[in-house]
């Protein structure tokens, strides 16, 4: 398969590379840039030396045309307006940015920007792999999850799904690595203002929360608000989101691990893991897994659902060739056989 | 005055170390030990040299009952046994372990070790220095509070004791630097699996639990059972408290701010921060203050109320200190006007 | 005395605030800005409020006149401009820039950059506080050592001063955390890129070379180009640089430890450490110490000096505030009684 | 092939089965311990749940003796006693230990403990693949290089070969992560201690000194003794070397630059990066690539040469796995082709 990547200087695209250079099914990549045409990509990124030296190409319909797949790893309001003439038309897109994952309004509320066109947006299938492999396969543009709501509801999905907590008392508190705000340097993300603090940002206002709460109507049939806050954690990467939710009447620990266990038992890429002294985002770290764990508490009859993914994996890249995996027929864990590193 | 630590070895000691140097009311600190007697102090930690040169006591009760305030600063399990002979013979006792803050069934079932005499702890008051001061005063054995229980209670309590939230559902994800843990080396403090990973741990499990829910009941009418959740953040100092609750009947934003800054305005030590692109525990970073948040989000009629503190100071050393001050009728910020250092 | 700082906002600036905050002999604290007057400090950095909630002040020649002291505190470039005018009218100054430390030639070959004027030049007294104490009483305009040179100049002056080593060998390899590059954010600072990475930069290219070799020729007697390394550490505070040369024919190490102890012994700052298991950055974080270390080798008949500073304290604002102090005739350590922090 | 692992708990290991994991021609994994045997190895490390299931095994020679390839990644002092009755019995052995780099007086001189028998020792071929290949393939027991030795072997070797510089007065300056300190938490890899501090140890008594000197020795001819620094990272991978020595007479940049090209062009894992800003240990993070950046000072007519690896790495694990398929003729890099994750 001949692939393309918009965005490779980006960390989504950076780690798209990183993945599909080992991806057996994969024959070339092309790497796309609306500034740098002609320039090596190993002289912007020195560790890509022999690995990808090939010159970046400039953004061009006809020749963007005759790939099998396009990803697309580009800052929101990119891809709004440059994908709409190709839809359809030649690759299957992979569009890893939020533009094509709400509807139009939501988009304007959270985004602040102007949305894709409705057209586009109705071609647009949400790329959650475990949730919605059906779709996925046949689909020509895939609105890949972002990190927040992929560690989010594939923790929940089941639980919701299920009636086995009360999901309209849902509080999900995450915390994510620094790597989520991309490549761009800002204050934020400036080393000495962040090293050695853990912060809180846009309480109740992240943009991911209308793209969860879709994913709990869409996939469990979950109809309420949610209360959503995100942490910045001193390190690279790494999500871990604490779900928190009563349980539904009569429901026993043991049967919230039998609906996850039965869900979930069968992925490659969700594990359940029992109870341990400490859990925590290294378990999965430079891997596509999502690691789930579940903690009743008889004192309040409220459950805690904690899950780990490394943000530019499973929440980002990773998920993207899985999705482009199903799309082709691949087994999914091709390209993805990378195991947790841990330390 | 002269002051005695015991557990100088310790994070807690070494803290108060750094503190009491500069207390311009101080006029010895004699730091003892169970093990090395003699042992000039800055043979141990040689970032003392020239600062505390002077060697280790024995634990002496003669000498003890000469000083005026004596600090324990011991793992829990030690001073139940240790102060029972000398509780108000002599010194104040500023205890910072958790020996002293619960009722011995609660102790026996949170630490799983027996508890000091139910007579010293019927003496112990509780060391929140904002809300428990006229007891202060008179007390002469003060249970510091732990950092996560300083941290969560001075953030909730206006709110739960004015009746502006539903206390029956209150959900508190907290997140610490891993000096909270101390200095045993242990595999969950070791370098290579805390860095670069963010943690849960003791979920519903920790020993703070009892003491928050018995801070909220004492000084706020609160009642119910709590939700809580601990994380390891890889950092060393810092803890982060996101407290979440249903809004009362009724209550608006406006309510809820005011109450805050009535209560606290003339705190010292408590400030109340205004929203800002980020809110992070480098803010209070080396200094006493505990800084304080509140979000109230209309979509769900909830509110999220943050605090940070620096553990070590105003979780454990800083307030032990407080609570000297207020003990002798100094001013509070004498030894303790330290600005945060940010970077 | 009366004080001001012009670059307040950056991390020199904030560090200067953190320390004279405490100094007795401050009666006020003026900060001036060039773009945001008007605007209440603590607006800009909320760590400050309550401490510092005062407007930040023009920048006025006639109100700069009336200070006892002024600090700058601003990029490479903007005091050769800014100064001139009011030298030797009003206050001490006391400039952490690098625009009075060399002379005009070596300032535009090493900055890349026009110089103050010569006549300026010509006022400035290198503040190496222990190096330079009598001249920096009588000054007027002090250029504050650069962090990398005050940690390499105090632990090679006395060895080269003596004759103890071959200084027509000396190698440099220095290390430091990342609030060194300032607090304006770029791609050599960005968290994700700096985090989990030691990075080596400007090899023999650092323009505090010629300021190392200009103390090393003014105090030692030194003639000889240097060798220096640079690195970035991750981490935000703290140098560490390792010195290597052949000790000189028939020089002994006790020799050496004599000559060190001769030297700093009566100094409040500098600190000869005894060898242990490991020599790190935290044993002065936070503080003013520069700590040293000697280590012969028997094989190689080498010696390694190594020196901790904090770079934001000895490194700036700390040997700033110690130099106001020699020049005011106040004890140096006053303000400056901070002890390492360690954790 | 089948292989074993004697030592699969500590990092090295862990790090073995990252790579041997996805290595194509390998079809079985045994781990061995001392201890734990039948324990399912995911029971001790989840991040491996649902990879690697099987129960640990306990060390037994027939068993052992049926495997193709051994490897041992153990703290130093078991090796030399467990291998002796195995070596050249069956499997090849490649061990990671630093038991059997050295001759016997060395070793008893440098890590203060017996060595292996000199029957034992013999056998041993020093595994640096890119510089051994010949005895590589043919050895039944590799002694596979320690980390700060396979940096610095390989940035020094093509120079001092080739008489460019003057080894005579060599200064290398290492740094490392912590994981080089293994998996035992004590003081030195306490995070509370380790964090947000640069540290200096074992200061000209590194055990890996001697190493590196017989490997300057055996491969270049170098015969003089080193100066030799090892400094610890607030990170958790990643060593850089920094070397210092004066140019040979005559000697220019380009013939430098030249002499590595064609020394190293054709090497998978060994790169020249040509300057630029930075250049740091994130560059080869996850990979077997050994960077090379070399700096000619004409101010000092010396050079600077340094090198990253990630000591897990190319300082282990990974050229455990080099040197494995160069035994058995199997294309060097498969199981290596691991693109630098870099952020």
């Amino acid at each position: 398969m001949k692939v393309g990547i918009i965005g490779a200087t980006g960390y989504g695209g950076l780690e798209l590379i990183r993945l599909l250079h080992r991806h057996t099914e994969i024959s070339s990549i092309d790497l796309f840039t609306s500034s740098d045409a002609g320039t090596p990509f190993s002289h912007k990124y020195s560790h890509l030396l022999n690995i990808y030296d090939m010159p970046l190409h400039r953004i061009e319909i006809e020749y963007l045309a005759k790939l099998d797949v396009l990803f697309t790893s580009t800052p929101s309001g990119v891809t709004s307006r440059l994908l709409p003439p190709i839809i359809g038309k030649g690759p299957r897109i992979i569009d890893l940015s939020g533009d094509y994952r709400l509807t139009a309004d939501e988009y304007r509320d959270w985004y602040g920007k102007e949305p894709a066109p409705e057209t586009a947006l109705d071609k647009a299938v949400y790329g959650l792999t475990e949730w919605n492999r059906d779709a996925i396969k046949e689909s020509k543009l895939i609105a890949n999850p972002g990190c927040y709501p992929t560690a989010v509801l594939l923790s929940l999905l089941p639980a919701v799904k299920n009636g086995l907590i009360d999901s309209s008392q849902l509080i999900i508190d995450a915390k994510s690595g620094v790597s989520g705000a991309g490549n761009q340097p800002n204050q934020m993300t400036h080393f000495s203002e962040t090293n050695e603090s853990l912060s809180i940002y846009k309480v109740n206002r992240h943009q991911h929360i209308p793209e969860i709460e879709r994913g709990l109507s869409a996939f469990a049939g979950g109809t309420r608000p949610i209360t959503f806050s995100t942490h910045l954690v001193p390190m690279t990467r790494g999500i871990l989101s604490a779900a928190y939710a009563p349980l539904a009447d009569g429901v026993t620990e043991k049967q919230l691990q039998e609906c996850y266990q039965d869900i979930y038992q069968n992925e490659a890429f969700v594990r359940l893991i029992p109870p341990g002294p400490k859990f925590g985002t290294n378990q999965v770290y430079g891997s596509n897994y999502c690691d789930l764990q579940l903690h009743v508490d008889q004192r309040t009859n409220r459950v805690t659902i904690v899950s780990v993914i490394d943000n530019l994996v499973k929440g980002a890249a990773g998920q993207a060739v899985q999705n482009m995996n199903v799309q082709f027929g691949i087994e999914e864990s091709v390209g993805l056989d990378l195991v947790p590193s841990f330390i």
